[in-house]
């Protein structure tokens, strides 16, 4: 039979951003939602979760869309929350310097993490300027190597800021070196995706759990991009390796799975499950369909569905 | 944190079915055109194959989209065919009844079989009274057990139906028990997605793919959805389980995946890869990442891009 395959650009539907700003406001549904509704506002971006705690007096919000949309929703909660959030009365037990605290862009699909660092420059600039919010650049968007993790941005929160921001070290990337007398800072940058998974053993011996965790982890010689901790689940009776992996391309679900799995038949132990929380990129899950099934020249055009969706 | 989860209802392009209808036309590549051009006139409908044989001299559209789309889009090709195709002149190898020859509607995602049965009953009614072309239902659309197989309906072809036509058995069931003058018979039903998945083995000895196919087929007590050759790739120098697996949802994928790599094993032979044939609904793939990782209440509503290609 002589094919013709369809041929066709890359449509602007098929690059997914996703954003997970952090705004200083916990307690106050009212105010939340009217961020989050600045956010819907915006055509194309889709508000995935919205998540509140009193005693942090904080506020995520997670969505997603193509990456000018996205921006573009960042740009109107950031201006939103200025409006509506006093960082001078702002109490709670997380560390934050600013009504927006900390905006991240995370690739998830058809868009690479220097699109997302662009994003994070772009959307910078324009706060500071339009807002008078200054803005610090963090993770991948960093322009200087100490400013990469945020801990080092947010010393001495709100309040310390205040005092050092005319320090030059303490600079923003963007805008003047003053505080927004009501809003304070911005700190906006680009991370992999998180994806949050656990993985269960059958055993109630947490101490199992712990020593795996141990071994899979990077900060103990483990896999490069995994975090883990080994806990006990009371309700189950059985220990559970918690993890993040913090970018599921390099080390991809399977192969932390199939380390865990070998791990545990050391101690006797076998995995009873795992659990995926939240959301995850289709690409991270393809990925395992794609090993354990030994696919030669498998490509993500080959799911039908990503064919029509992505119109 | 208290989360706060968005609720909303199942909007109408989560919704797809497959469409696949087979023409009688397959050395005027014009109007073949003709006819694919029909279908992508309808909005929301992604044409996504197309195939012409000569000596079938047949031609097969394969496109796809949400359900009443996907319905008017076949319409209008079957009203394109019958004004564009003379059965009365047509000669080609494959058996066939009409312009256009067979209809399948093939659940996707979000669809039952039931709505596809809906759909092509509907579609019958619709072709047999505004082009006065009669219609037999097959498959799971069939109103007679003996309409299930094509075959029986094909019996005698265009040629042979034309006299048998008036028999109260060979009666259509929808429209008049007269053949369209030169646009014949035509058959719609619906069916389960077929998925073609090939399995390379680590051995040139093609009797061992063959003893594995005939493990793993259906027909000689194997799994009940699948068809399975086994066949010899001279330019690799090995051998493969070629198989058709006709309902993924009942026998899925890593299930067909597995049994070959069992059966290899009984020989001292290896699976050296596997090969998706064309495009395959997401849900398949995601079944052997659930499978493998052996997540515990994994939902497709934790696929980021579904929700948000879904919108």
């Amino acid at each position: 039979m002589q094919e013709v395959q369809e041929v066709r650009a890359d449509p602007m539907k098929t690059r997914i951003v996703e954003c997970v700003p952090n705004f200083s406001e916990g307690r106050r549904p009212g105010v939340v939602q009217e961020i989050a509704d600045a956010v819907k506002s915006v055509p194309g971006v889709r508000l995935l979760n919205q998540t509140s705690d009193v005693n942090h007096n904080r506020s995520v919000l997670t969505f997603a869309g193509e990456p000018i949309a996205v921006k573009s929703a960042a740009f109107r909660a950031i201006s939103r929350a200025a409006e509506l959030i006093d960082m001078e009365k702002h109490q709670g037990e997380h560390p934050r310097i600013g009504a927006t605290d900390v905006v991240p862009f995370v690739p998830v699909s058809g868009v690479t993490m220097d699109d997302c660092v662009d994003l994070a420059r772009s959307l910078g600039e324009e706060v500071a300027e339009k807002l008078h919010v200054p803005v610090y650049l963090y993770e991948e968007a960093a322009t200087r190597e100490d400013r990469r993790n945020l801990a080092n941005i947010r010393r001495g929160e709100y309040e310390g800021l205040k005092k050092e921001i005319s320090l030059p070290a303490r600079h923003p990337d963007f805008g003047e070196p003053v505080m927004h007398p009501t809003a304070g800072a911005t700190v906006i940058g680009a991370r992999n995706y998180l994806v949050a998974y656990n993985i269960n053993l059958s055993t109630p011996d947490v101490s199992i759990a712990k020593k795996i965790a141990r071994r899979v982890r990077a900060s103990s010689g483990g896999l490069m991009y995994v975090k883990a901790l080994g806990i006990m689940l009371d309700d189950r009776n059985l220990a559970q390796v918690s993890m993040n992996l913090t970018n599921f391309k390099k080390t991809p679900i399977h192969v932390v799975f199939n380390l865990v799995k070998t791990e545990a038949e050391r101690y006797g132990v076998s995995v009873v499950g795992s659990e995926l929380i939240g959301l995850a990129p289709m690409d991270a899950l393809l990925d395992a369909a794609e090993h354990y099934l030994r696919f030669e020249d498998f490509s993500r055009e080959q799911v039908l569905e990503a064919k029509i969706w992505g119109e």
